[in-house]
């Protein structure tokens, strides 16, 4: 599985992983993160580190699932609207203020839903069917025992698991661990990523530019595709293409992933993959896959390092097809990306090459998708111009116009 | 569109909104919100209030493509492996720290990816087709004109919409803004939420609980959902079932949307209708729609008023159908769910009533549902018991089994 970590630099990669392979490494060595508690408020989206048991039933006593009048319910039997039976009203039961009596034969409570039923009574008759008079109501209807009241337990038993590790928190979740008392949850911990940012010629938008810098947007798309995947950003460091600083960027503890953006291929100024060779293991350079072929991975220091190149569109397609997967999973997430995916038609052609997996930008036409004409890995508007993209496996020389394909959507998904 | 607003405490809604109706009311109470500037790394998932326009070129400077040599590329004709020709190597290009001279016929200049194309040169050869030695380089490739080269705006022209008003920001659309230098970006300000939660019997999970009292789930499932649909909550207000700090909630300013969450049907203890229609406007109370019926909505002092269920499953409820439609609306955002859509064929029968919307929690069995069994509106665990939930229209009796209807899935997108 691990391929040569010769010096590649000026001389090109002699073969290249296959995408499914590398995928497999990815999955071979993400770690199981670490638990942490949080408060409830911050965990939805977030992934359960155990199971949740309930230590109370919910209802913890039995109430009222209705605005209305607590009786006995036998005592309401042949009232009809033309004949109510009367009953004394004794008293009032509210929620968190309970009737402190007990009911006896005749007598009535008035009752608001979510409120204590009294001790005796065990039906509530709703307000419509009630007439209320001074110290009496007039019941138009009869009722059955248990009707209209929430026993106790009956949403949740103190005992039982109520959510499952490993599930994704939704908002209603986190409604029910609250039911149960619950103040604060154990869920799996954010990985923390490092971004390193390489490039002599970067800087930060908003800087004075001289004529031959360029703005970096590469820290940008990784910082909001890798809190996508349920990461946390360690650190952002930018820094020239000097091996000192690349090497104290990539070798600094702190993170649990560091992703190296630039510098990732064989040109000279190409550090980073000897770096990670020299003080870690660089386990795979070179993919077959386009546009991101100078992508590498590894481990350094026990935490996953990988290698994107500087292009942004090569960058953004390396960390969604590799360091994306490496995250999530960290996260406790699905490996499998977040893109909607859609089967639609092509309407024009899509060309790739036998050998390698290709990562295609389309876009939408009604219900076919077409190829993004400009799509140079330098090219990063043609990744906002698309609304998807359509990955061709190795074994596929492209599609002809009308084929149906997988497409994975950009989009929000609403 | 505006029902009465008599008192109907302890008497029951004499008639009922349809949720068209109550949806069209939002519709049309959806005041945009103001724009505000915000640093591009918090802009991921937020919707942008203006075009934007480029003022630079990307790239601003012709730049190689490719690691390797720039040359003259009329000066490569002829050569091969077997008849390689030889080039001086006159200097380094690299990205941020150009060659500063010219290039003359037979000269050649190591250039790195993304490094300004020196002056003269027309042509990138790629390393692997290269043969260097001292001073000097062996090129055994002919090249294209312009090939390897980036031409100057060959991305982004200057003075292009580069993104578009209304579009919600995906990370390359940041990364994109980022590559023209865009510090900020101008987004639709979120709408600012108040939640209030009502009822004497609430306590907060981590309290001391006596014999009457439960914990509150409804804030933690609102605040949940508020965030999810790109509202931020303003504030969070526990209070006993008191009129005087009930009406201080809902009346006090700082909000755009107010939540209250209980009291909101016609219960003795049921204030907020009142204090609602009696500060401002209570424009529907009681809609036709099960388990969320005693919903009501209105305006007070130009913001949105939400009176929602108490209990947990109605909350939900009447939040999904009504609150969250305005607020991602107010936040720029499509009215429609964020829940994944899929086509399904029952397993058993659905029941409904004719005349009401019925918001029926299911469970999926391989490519079917089945409702579940305990529905009531105070049973939370119901849905986090259920995969999603189905849309029982006002015409509908509700579903035979085998019949194909859509189903909403609480699922994240993944």
């Amino acid at each position: 599985m691990t391929n040569d970590t010769e010096d590649v630099r000026m001389r090109g990669f002699s073969r290249r992983t296959l995408v499914s392979v590398a995928c497999r490494w990815i999955d071979e060595h993400c770690a199981p993160q670490l638990h942490e508690a949080i408060p409830l408020v911050s965990a939805p989206g977030r992934v359960l580190a155990e199971d949740v048991v309930s230590d109370l039933d919910v209802p913890p006593f039995a109430r009222s699932a209705m605005d209305g009048y607590a009786v006995i319910a036998a005592e309401t039997n042949g009232a009809t609207s033309y004949n109510p039976i009367v009953f004394n009203l004794v008293g009032t039961s509210l929620p968190g203020e309970p009737f402190d009596g007990e009911i006896s034969a005749g007598d009535a409570v008035r009752i608001m839903t979510g409120a204590p039923i009294p001790t005796g009574a065990d039906a509530v008759v709703p307000a419509e069917f009630a007439s209320e008079g001074q110290n009496r109501v007039e019941l138009s209807q009869p009722i059955a025992p248990g009707k209209n009241v929430g026993r106790v337990g009956e949403d949740i038993e103190s005992g039982t698991v109520i959510l499952s590790a490993g599930r994704r928190l939704r908002p209603q979740d986190i409604g029910l661990m609250a039911s149960v008392g619950q103040s604060t949850v154990r869920v799996v911990r954010a990985p923390r990523v490092r971004v390193v940012i390489t490039g002599s010629e970067l800087i930060e938008p908003g800087e004075e530019r001289n004529e031959h810098q360029i703005f970096d947007a590469n820290s940008f798309i990784l910082q909001g595709l890798l809190e996508r995947d349920g990461g946390s950003l360690e650190s952002l460091v930018r820094t020239l293409d000097s091996r000192e600083t690349i090497e104290k960027a990539m070798t600094g503890t702190g993170a649990d992933v560091v992703l190296v953006s630039g510098g990732s291929s064989v040109g000279a100024e190409d550090f980073a993959p000897r770096i990670l060779a020299e003080h870690g293991e660089l386990a795979i350079h070179g993919i077959a896959v386009r546009p991101a072929s100078p992508t590498g991975m590894g481990i350094l220091g026990g935490r996953l390092v990988f290698l994107l190149p500087g292009n942004p569109v090569s960058c953004l397609c390396a960390y969604d097809m590799f360091a994306g997967r490496a995250i999530r999973q960290m996260a406790g997430r699905s490996a499998e990306w977040t893109y909607p995916k859609r089967r639609l038609t092509t309407a024009s052609k899509i060309v790739s090459a036998i050998g390698r997996v290709d990562y295609c930008r389309v876009r939408l036409l009604e219900n076919q998708v077409e190829p993004i004409a400009v799509s140079g890995a330098s090219i990063l508007s043609s990744t906002t111009r698309a609304d998807g993209f359509v990955v061709i496996p190795e074994s596929c020389e492209g599609y002809a116009p009308g084929t149906e394909i997988d497409v994975y959507l950009y989009d929000f998904s609403e």
